[in-house]
C-alpha cells in the first residue's frame, strides 16, 4: 500500500492522541515514526508501532511520562526516562545535548529507564539538522551471543554517528549484529541466502542461511570478536552514566524490553571548524568513490516523498484502527 | 629474546635522548613503547620503533615539536601536532581532554598535523588510569577498500573505547579492518589460514588465505559495509575538528604517513556515577561469560612483567644501536 507522508504522519498523530499523549508529543512521536518509514526503514518505523501500542496498553510504556534531567556534572547530564515513550525520550535527550553543546562545545546526555528508541538514526539526523556532530547509542535486551559463546548475553546495541552537511548529512546507524532478526526474516521470506555469513547454524558452522541462524539464535557480531567487544563496552558506559540497566538486567522478551540505557553525545563544530567542515565532508565523500553512510537513506526519502510511502498493509490497517479508537 | 621492562624502557629512553628528545619527553615516549610491548602488542610497540627512527632521520617527524592548543570552543580544543612524535602528541591531547573533563564532565581534544600514534589502546589505558571514560580514534593512510570498491581509499582508522575499573580497565582497541597487514603477515609466516574470511583474493572472492589478501590489497572492513561506513564518518569528524588532513590527503607510503587527524573524548564519571560505576562494569563482565575487551592485554602484561618481555631480535638490536649512537 502507498500512502502520502501527510496521511501517514496524521494517522499516527491522531493515534497517539487516542492513546493519551498530549498534542505536541503526539505530533513529535508521529513525525519520528513517519520519518523512519519515509526514509526506507519501516522495520523501525511503522512496523514497530503495533508493539509500541501493545506496550502502552500493557502499562510497560507510560505515555504521560516525560524524561527529566536528574543530575549534572558540567556538560554531562543524567536523564531519567521514567519508562516513557522511547522515541520521545531519546529525542528530548539528544535535544538537551545539542543545546548544551552550543555553549560547552561538547555535551553528553545519558538516559536511563527508557524504552526502545525505534530508529537510532533518527537522533543522528536530528543532531545533524541542528548543525551538530553526534555519537549516540543504546543498549538492548540480550539478543546476540558474545564472541566465543553460544547464548545471547549481549545486546546488538545500535550505534549512531552523524555529521552535518548541506548537501546531505552523513549518518551511520549500525547495530552490532551483522543482520537483525528482522533482516533475517526478510531474506528468508524472499527465499534468499545472506550476501555474507550472518551467524552460526546449530552445529556451530558459519552460514549464509537465514533460517539456520533464526533456529540457532546465534547471529554474528560485526567483525566477530570486535563487534562483540564494542557491544560490551558501550553497554557498560550507557548503564554507568545513565544509572540504568545494563543488557543483562533487561527482560529478554521484546514486549517487556524496558529500562534501556542510552548515551547521546553532541559536538558543535561551528566555531572551531566553521566553513571548513563542509569542504572536508564533501572532499572525503568524493575521494571514497563508494556509498557513504546516509546516502541510501536520503535517496529513499526523496523517492518516497515524491512517489508516496510504501507501508505494510497490516501495520497500516492497525495504525488506522488505533486512530479510530474512541478516546 | 627476553628482556626486563626496565631494560626495554631504559634502552628506548636513552635512544630517544640520542635522537634529540628532551629528557622528560624521551622517558614518556619510551614508556609508551615499552608498555605496548609489555602488553603483548609489539607490532605497535618496539617493532614500530625502527620506522619512527627512520622518519625522525628523514625529517618527517620533528622530535623537538610539541603539540599546542590552537583554538577552543567550550570543552572542545583543537590541537596542532606540528608533525611531532605521534605517541607524545596523542598522550598530550588525551591528557588535555582528561583534565578538562574533570571540570566540564566531558571534553574533546582534536589533534591535527600529527604522526602515527603507535598503539591506540595506550590512550584508552591512560584515560582509564586517570579514572576517565574515553572514546578516541585516528585516521590513517588509505589502506582499506571501502565496501563495494577494490582500491584502498579509506583508512583502517583504529577506534578505542575505555572504561576505568579497579579490577582491570575495559579497553577496546580495534581497527576497522578485520586483520591488519601485520596480522596477515604473521599468519602467513606461521603457515596458517585466517580463522575467518579476512579479505578478497584477486578474483574478488572472500578468502581465508593471508597471502591472497596481501596480493590483492583488499582486506575486509569489519562488518563489511558497516565498518566501511564507520571508517568514513570517523575520518570526516577527525579532519573537521582537527582542521587537519583526511585519509585521502595522507601519503600512502607508510614512511611518509604524516599529517594524521585524531579525536580524544574524555568523560569524567566520578560525580555522576560515583561508586556505582565499579558495580556496573563488574556485573556486565560477569554476565557476559566471555572475554571482555582489555582482558587479554592485562593477562599479557602480568605474564610478561613476571617472566620478562619477549622482543623481536632485530628490533631489539636496532634499539640498542640507537641507544649507543653518539649524540
Amino acid at each position: 500500500m502507498i500512502v502520502s507522508y501527510a496521511e501517514l504522519a496524521g494517522t499516527l498523530e491522531h493515534g497517539f492522541v487516542a492513546l493519551g499523549l498530549d498534542a505536541d508529543r503526539a505530533r513529535r512521536c508521529a513525525q519520528l515514526i513517519a520519518d523512519s518509514t519515509r526514509d526506507g526503514v519501516p522495520s523501525h518505523g511503522l512496523n514497530l508501532f503495533p508493539r509500541v501500542v501493545s506496550m502502552i496498553r500493557s502499562g510497560a510504556i507510560d505515555v504521560r511520562a516525560r524524561a527529566a534531567c536528574v543530575a549534572t556534572h558540567g556538560a554531562v547530564e543524567r536523564w531519567d526516562g521514567r519508562r516513557g515513550l522511547g522515541a520521545l525520550n531519546a529525542y528530548d535527550a539528544m535535544s538537551a545535548a545539542i543545546v548544551r553543546a552550543r555553549t560547552s562545545g561538547i555535551a553528553c546526555a545519558a538516559l536511563g529507564n527508557t524504552n526502545h528508541w525505534m530508529r537510532g538514526g533518527s537522533y543522528g539526523w536530528q543532531a545533524a539538522d541542528a548543525g551538530a556532530i553526534a555519537v549516540c547509542w543504546t543498549n538492548t535486551l540480550p539478543n546476540l551471543p558474545p564472541w566465543g559463546a553460544d547464548a545471547p548475553r549481549i545486546g546488538n546495541n545500535p550505534f549512531v554517528v552523524a555529521v552535518p552537511r548541506a548537501s546531505g548529512h552523513v549518518v551511520l546507524d549500525m547495530a552490532m549484529s551483522q543482520f537483525s532478526y528482522g533482516a533475517l526474516a526478510r531474506y528468508r521470506a524472499r527465499g534468499e541466502r545472506l550476501p555474507v555469513a550472518g551467524g552460526f547454524d546449530r552445529d556451530g558452522r558459519l552460514t549464509h542461511d537465514p533460517a539456520a541462524i533464526e533456529a540457532s539464535r546465534r547471529p554474528l557480531p560485526i567483525g566477530f570478536w570486535k563487534g562483540s567487544g564494542l557491544s560490551i563496552v558501550l553497554d557498560i558506559i550507557a548503564a554507568t552514566l545513565a544509572g540504568g540497566c545494563a543488557t543483562h538486567e533487561i527482560p529478554s522478551d521484546p514486549e517487556r524490553e524496558t529500562g534501556l540505557s542510552q548515551v547521546f553525545i553532541a559536538i558543535d563544530p561551528s566555531s572551531i571548524a566553521g566553513a571548513e567542515a563542509e569542504r572536508v565532508a564533501d572532499a572525503v565523500i568524493a575521494s571514497v568513490q563508494a556509498r557513504y553512510p546516509g546516502e541510501r537513506t536520503l535517496a529513499a526519502r526523496r523517492q518516497q516523498l515524491q512517489d508516496g510511502i510504501e507501508v505494510d498493509d497490516e501495520a497500516w490497517a492497525f495504525a488506522r484502527s488505533v486512530r479510530d479508537t474512541r478516546i
